[in-house]
């Protein structure tokens, strides 16, 4: 961890969060045992998956869920809540359970993500951290993984921080990794994360200089001849020839960032290949998204780099998790007013697999049982993930969370992989 | 400042940033005297105008633009650039000038957002951070405008943080107040800008009690009788009867959170002006974008809460501002090898204005002159905010930027307004 990280995560909380625990201490109802759930009423339109990212973010965040002096004077301050809150706050550690699908499962509509269990005052105080870092990380890992089904195997690079609140790109690179990707231009998420970083030049490098092949020799002699050349500052084709001329035919690769990449790539590998530049790879960028990816799948394109699609989830920047009251001391309670009607009562679940591995269904039923049937290709999703307020040892690393998405991926159905609009990959069934 | 702000945001960086630099410093271009500019080419799909924000923010994060021992390291771990480009950076000192359009401003397409004049060293590693903070603040501002031009005066609390990443929220609360939002839920916000707080219950306050009036009554001996209810939880007609019969007609107000709004707000009011309630008010909440409170302007809502649409940009999540090299020792240089072509050059800008006080046009125009003939109501668009790596003083503050932009939405035809798809309400003019 480092200094980038908040002290306290406390304050990352709605406003009705503390009125509501101000209130239940006040009445005696703070006590109550309860559990809430985290979950996704519906995939983003017409998505086929979901793909669960942020878990490890949020394990970390709670640990740092501490009302230090700092926070609760500016809770007096500004008069969110009365003397008695803020000295229970004064005090506050989770000291319940969460259980939840691991990092790199997919999620469908209604899979119980996450499940906090604990006293009403312990638990609602989470509502916001936890779906801030579980919709927005999810998100970025749900979209990015359909870039990586349809690079089938090439190179991702993600390059969107600019495009992202700075922090955010910090967590949307570290949710492109899990899905798939290759390298981050982010240094801080190489820095937080471990993540390997990718970046070579701008067009302002070229243009700071008298011509483009004085900018390519100068980015040669301090990166060597494995350095990625961008050669669509002026003239591409102008452009490839002065990069080979400055690098010899053992240059790594060249960067095209504009204009028809399909067309673009096929000519510049044509006039690699013809300056005896078999070796060198074509890097492609600009506007690309997944349904672009796909559409170059079969032009000679060695790696992509993707910027604003990835952070921002294609379309679907949000994942639209909630968190929800299912259970007060044993009781099943919902909301039943309108369309948005949840399910009482906790839940567990399992997803069934054809013996080709394949997955059929998701299978949601009642935590307190019967459990259905479990065939031997069948696997309970929820792990243990906190145990009396401390996160349980061995929680996979982001490299293990990484290898269990790609793992799951392969059982999704063909047609769940298909990038067009449609239904989920496997539909939720809901028992008891 | 907070303790959750980062120390250092100098690894808000992305990767091709240090390595043009290790060149540049390598090849001693690095201290040509470079000028910067941030712009959009276009507005996002269909709007109007554009409202800057960030730039406070971006503000005070150069201020901690500092590569110390922590990030030095950490770049010397992951060999992202040599020996002799850490000990440039562990000296970096921003001693360039910034000058742009001031927060609250509006934008369009080419507007010359901010300008860093610097050697190429200090400024080209300024692009991240200055266009992340840009790019995501300006998404929100411009979306929470059209929302409060939408709402017409009613109150309007942003409570999306929950579909946003955490800290993003926090930059989005700013954002939605800047654009003339109320108030947040986002304590964080709170204690950080001073922006006020609001909230009271959810759906799992009320699950939590035995019935609907026992948990009305808690909340109204701990909050009140100003206090809001949330009364859709299981029956609205029921929900509200049972508010007034625990607050009495003085009740604050109730909030809605589901359904079809319109109707339900309709059906409220009457039901509590038979119920003597004449001066409760109505909160409306639930999937709301400036379309849908637009929609709502008829119906006798007082104030509504908005989340997703608001943090997410309400479609346009960023807002595609770019960050080009655009003269490098007085000498303008642009990229010139697709549709992407940029303007070289510094520019300056003004806006015309009929005498009425309504703009007419942008005027993009080279810095170095000649300037167009001004009118006595046309007005210089940039400002200086940063010279020789200090912030100007008197920068203004957030209350008064918000108040630049009321001012400037006046400004706008009324064509501008409308919510409707279409042109930039004024055209961009480039000069020169």
């Amino acid at each position: 961890m480092t200094a980038a990280q908040p002290e306290s995560t406390a304050l990352f909380t709605d406003h009705y969060e503390l009125t509501m625990l101000a209130s239940a201490l006040r009445d005696g109802t703070a006590q109550r045992r309860c559990v809430f759930e985290l979950f996704a009423r519906r995939l983003p339109d017409g998505r086929r998956y979901g793909v669960v990212a942020g878990t490890g973010r949020l394990l970390e965040a709670l640990e740092h869920f501490r009302f230090t002096d700092a926070e609760l004077t500016a809770l007096a301050e500004s008069r969110v809540v009365d003397d008695a809150t803020l000295r229970w706050l004064a005090d506050y550690r989770f000291t319940g359970d969460v259980d939840g699908y691991p990092e790199g499962e997919l999620y469908f509509p209604g899979s119980p993500i996450l499940t906090v269990t604990g006293t009403f005052a312990e638990a609602v105080v989470l509502e916001t951290l936890a779906l801030s870092i579980l919709n927005h990380d999810s998100a970025v890992a749900s979209a990015a993984a359909r870039m990586v089904s349809a690079a089938n195997g090439r190179r991702m690079i993600e390059m969107g921080s600019r495009r992202a609140h700075e922090e955010a790109a910090v967590a949307a690179a570290r949710a492109a990794y899990l899905a798939g990707f290759t390298a981050t231009s982010n240094l801080e998420a190489g820095r937080r994360y471990g993540i390997p970083t990718a970046g070579t030049t701008a067009h302002a490098f070229v243009l700071l200089h008298d011509d483009e092949e004085a900018a390519f020799r100068s980015q040669l002699a301090a990166l060597g001849p494995q350095t990625t050349l961008l050669v669509d500052t002026f003239d591409i084709t102008a452009g490839i020839d002065a990069a080979i001329r400055a690098a010899g035919p053992e240059l790594g690769a060249i960067r095209i960032d504009s204009g028809d990449l399909g067309v673009l790539a096929r000519q510049a590998r044509e006039q690699l290949d013809r300056l005896g530049a078999r070796n060198t790879k074509i890097v492609v960028s600009g506007d690309l998204d997944e349904f672009a990816i796909a559409a170059l799948r079969a032009e000679p394109v060695d790696a992509y780099g993707v910027g604003t699609s990835v952070v921002t989830g294609s379309g679907a920047p949000t994942s639209g998790m909630v968190y929800k009251l299912v259970e007060v001391e044993g009781r099943p309670v919902a909301k039943r007013s309108s369309h948005k009607e949840s399910r009482g009562g906790r839940k567990a679940a399992l997803r069934r697999h054809k013996p080709t591995g394949t997955a059929i269904e998701e299978v949601v039923y009642p935590h307190r049982g019967p459990e259905p049937e479990r065939g031997e290709h069948d696997r309970a999703l929820q792990v243990p993930l906190v145990r009396a307020g401390q996160p349980v040892a061995d929680l996979p690393t982001l490299e293990e969370s990484r290898e269990r998405l790609r793992r799951a991926l392969v059982s999704v159905p063909w047609e769940g992989l298909k990038l067009s609009h449609g239904e989920p990959a496997v539909p939720t069934v809901f028992l008891g």
